[in-house]
């Protein structure tokens, strides 16, 4: 379904060639401040054609607040917004009406709905993840006024892999360059690998990671509603997603129960743990410790070289992309990976907060 | 929240050492033959005491229906049952009243309620897995009907890995032995291990892989509802897991677009895909190829051994678990990932029947 | 669905002549400490056999709690129970097997389903209300801490009403007579009338008048959860209920504006309403004063005398029951009532704390 | 929350005075040729100043399609669609933005959310309303497909009642009045009724009844999914809305079993029933009768004459409407009841499927 949350509600509408991408937040906390400019910057973070390493589908996005605004506050309603689709050339996906693209959905959606819009693949096209950042950045403005912060960053394309973890970096410096990876000097040999990657026609994949600061103590449900659980729907939800893992995740699995558990240690008025290789989750429910998780992305399935396929009667043909196309989607997914969690965090505070007394 | 799904749901309920473990599942279709030999030799594959590697305590895990089910069928109407305790040793816990073990849920859940029942880890011990068990057992009476298997096995234990992937092996017999298996020889290293950490009062963590074969086209849901989304969160939500992956998962993030796209190609009477690197899954929606998926398990957090923790005064203390415990979890997670995966499936089989015309 | 509210949840199981009753209730808060005895005395309100007024099948209709409760208080945690169906005699209904009993659920529940439990209308039976019950039960204990009360009384049997409004009664004096009326003369000529019907074999209907006292402004959300809403669902879903009205309800429609709008008034410290004809509820959210309402309830359609039919193969045949039941279901309803309402107030309860900072 | 349904689900926002309004319809089946004209026509028959009984605010109404449809059909994915406000006149507001008016929304929304946009109402506007009959018509375009009619119409204002029933009247004659009466005649009377009241500034209630032909056996669920109770949901959703009853509903109280139990006769390959006492639902599930039920409405909250009330201060005040307002809401609500009888059902009608083999 097209609706992401429990209490901070996401739905989403819009495909990639039609009028617009757009969504309602339902369950936004009253009296926040809408700092426009701070959205609008989540979304230029997503936004095509931002640099030479993405497409050059050359989108403004430029959002409107349709409701649950008033006088520069939220009003507690529902929040209705669009990103109208500007720069469309369906043309370039004429020649696809009638075949399906390797790794793609067209077969899927046009086996189990009997019709697809085949521009640019309709509902199934990243930029759906544009009503994902706008729902993230009205989470994150609360999230802000509570101390949370959520920071993503590309730590891994194709083989070259960010050393260390996320202790080891001023994550701030992500943004300084394409990539979003905070170390200047990984950053430069990712991007010239995504360079490369390009040149060829070919597409390569990589990991993010996110680490979330400063979350209180008690968020999460028992049983299915752990906050891993949720977090790892939320990360899975994404295009292009394979994997997720958080804490000490597949490496833990070589461990021992007496290397990786967290001893509790006193500290000033209360508890905490000595190590944190839970990654701030514990039974499902976040401990008051850093959360931080990894997400693995496949690459790109769209190739600008001919590849060979089938048509919808099933006779064999070719494909040649035209069309604009990322050829490594890591950099823009940064911000979709912050939103992803950032919701998934507003939605579990709200609920944790039926609990309080 | 304690409910799974969407159309077949199961809500869960009990704790550890309380009266018992039971559960409502709302949703499954009616007229089913129910096999209540099948059902409980799944639950016999979870429980405790079927081997020398798993826990000794041994309760014989019988499960009562309560409702539902009328003439040896199903009649669409909640099916209610229950799992008593019986080998309780509540005494075992009496120590753990007042402090907090390390990497268990005790210090989330005594934050986030305050209160707990400190007895045996209560809601959050892996004994809640029982209803998910007998959910599962429900689903798979369904899908054996359809032709859908669902298949998990123990793949890694510590650093032994199975070589290859499930087209190797005859999953079959992974039921041989006491490790879920497929290959006897890598089923007697991996005993082995368990063993000797067993010995040393230590826990290992391992890898469970899972194959659902039979699968039509069509299972999944655009955007949040993508169908390796839900397998993903129902894994997550499984006590000790740490990660998640499908397909070609967090390896595939070094390959090439050119290198892992699954191209088309005609078969009798439809569309197949050459590889299957997607595993079974494209923009969310299963592609009538087989899905498949690791999940990585943490080492056990309870060690037979002293360990420091604190106290709920927040004073230093040295814990010394009694109790009887599992040094390796694989063996019996085998039978809950496969109920997770079973009633995931169901789910998005009912779910899809909507949009069928 | 078998489940009911949003955070406070009760998912309901069991037939009238299967093994037993039970639900899961999920969402109570913690530490409330659990009252046996008031619980049970919310069953026998509802018991049969209770009085001369109702069927005799005499069950005793015990609860036992499964899960949840820890050292007399709630957890937080899922609150598993069941009551054992004990007097049962099933042969009453081995006539039935074949047959459609006349404005029961017989014929669309086997139409949906393709099965059905014949015995005492299975799962459509009213004793599907003892799980209610209980959800209420633990509902209440909650409310009575925060000073909300929910009183219902039988106001209407057949055409003998009671004269006035809550207003004009002590509510307490209800459960002084077998009708649950507050009005001991009125009460009286209700169950003569009662009486009368059963000599004849046959069933008469009602009204069950409800009021919640206590309440705070705010709760109810706009658009389709308001309160009200929740509230007529909730009284609908009961069996037997053919209507709901609020407020001033069906006779207010005759009503001008200038009539019926309730004024604000200044009040110590804040504003109330100087008449009260919105029922304590203005734009689907409590405004503070009482809510209050109606429901109808249609004859039992149980008759006992001889009614034509058909049988499941479409001929025309008769129908005795034979079997225990009640003339008159308004003075077992009347727990029945408060216990929805109770359910539907705690779930807006918690719900609106998500809107508190 | 803003959603409603749960397999057909519309999620709404906006407000009477802001940008638009709007929503997302979730599980809309694919393949259904858009009707503009006739989602149109719906909204036209809800407009604004179509005739000398409603308000005179002149909106157009159109409605924009943003996503979900191709070629001129459904898509199965989620349609976004946005009504412009156009006819705005916020200053006629500025006078309440500081008080409260009686039997409105105004007191409510501000305790619970602390801030509230006071133009027209805001969120609790009837205006949002208009999304619910873009869902409603498109519920319509897939019953239509399957034979299922949905017609309401004004069966009572103040005091003046339409004799009889549904069955009585050809009801395609109620679009030929402004009242949306079947009956030439108390059309008449109805409308000089409003006149009157209008002139005096005041306003009046009434009741619309609603009649649903051609509908399949087996739509609703047991429990708490009662088709009944759904119904009575979606009504009691519907501003101004006070009561709802179906079947005999509050008058059949008065009956005996004997009198109002629907005797089953044989029918040509099955089963119907001599009488339709139960109004279509018997257990909560359709029996393949008429559905009929009828919707009390309260007279509009805003008077075009003085009223005492208070300020946000709690100090007395008198409050004079400007704005544009009608002196009865019925022949503009006949659409919307429609809306919401059409989406309960598609609801069902899918939520039906997952039952069937």
């Amino acid at each position: 379904m097209n609706t992401f949350g429990r209490i901070f509600r996401l739905t989403t509408f819009g495909e990639s060639h039609g009028p617009g991408i757009g969504g309602v937040i339902d369950g936004m906390p009253a009296r926040i401040p809408v700092d426009m400019d701070f959205i609008q910057a989540q979304l230029d973070r997503r936004r095509p054609g931002q640099s030479a390493l993405t497409t050059s589908r050359n989108e403004g996005d430029k959002v409107e607040i349709l409701s649950g605004v008033f006088e520069g506050l939220t009003t507690g309603q529902p929040i209705g917004f669009v990103v109208r689709n500007e720069s469309q050339r369906s043309g370039d996906y004429d020649n696809m009406r009638d075949l399906f693209r390797p790794s793609h959905a067209d077969y899927t959606y046009f086996e189990k709905w009997g019709i697809r819009d085949h521009r640019g693949g309709g509902r199934s096209s990243a930029r759906e993840t544009i009503s994902r950042v706008v729902g993230g950045a009205f989470a994150m403005l609360y999230l802000r006024q509570m101390g949370v912060t959520v920071e993503a960053y590309t730590s891994q394309v194709g083989s070259i892999r960010l050393e260390g973890d996320y202790k080891d970096y001023d994550l701030t410096k992500r943004e300084a360059n394409d990539v979003r990876c905070p170390d200047e000097e990984t950053a430069k040999r990712m991007a010239d690998l995504i360079m490369e990657v390009k040149r060829e026609g070919d597409t390569i994949g990589g990991v993010i990671s996110c680490v979330i600061k400063g979350l209180p103590v008690g968020l999460g449900e028992p049983a299915f509603g752990k906050l891993h659980a949720q977090l790892g729907a939320a990360m899975l939800s994404i295009n292009a997603v394979k994997g997720f893992e958080y804490g000490r995740g597949f490496a833990g699995v070589e461990e021992r129960g007496s290397e990786q558990n967290d001893v509790f240690v006193p500290s000033e008025g209360g508890v905490t743990t000595k190590t944190n290789n839970s990654g701030g989750i514990q039974g499902g429910i976040s401990n008051g410790q850093d959360v931080y998780f990894r997400v693995a992305f496949k690459p790109v399935a769209t190739l600008l070289r001919e590849q060979p396929t089938v048509n919808i009667q099933g006779e064999e043909t070719t494909l040649q992309a035209r069309g604009r196309h990322d050829a490594c989607v890591l950099p823009r997914a940064v911000p979709v990976v912050e939103a992803m969690a950032a919701m998934t965090i507003i939605d579990n505070i709200l609920q944790n907060k039926i609990w309080q007394n």
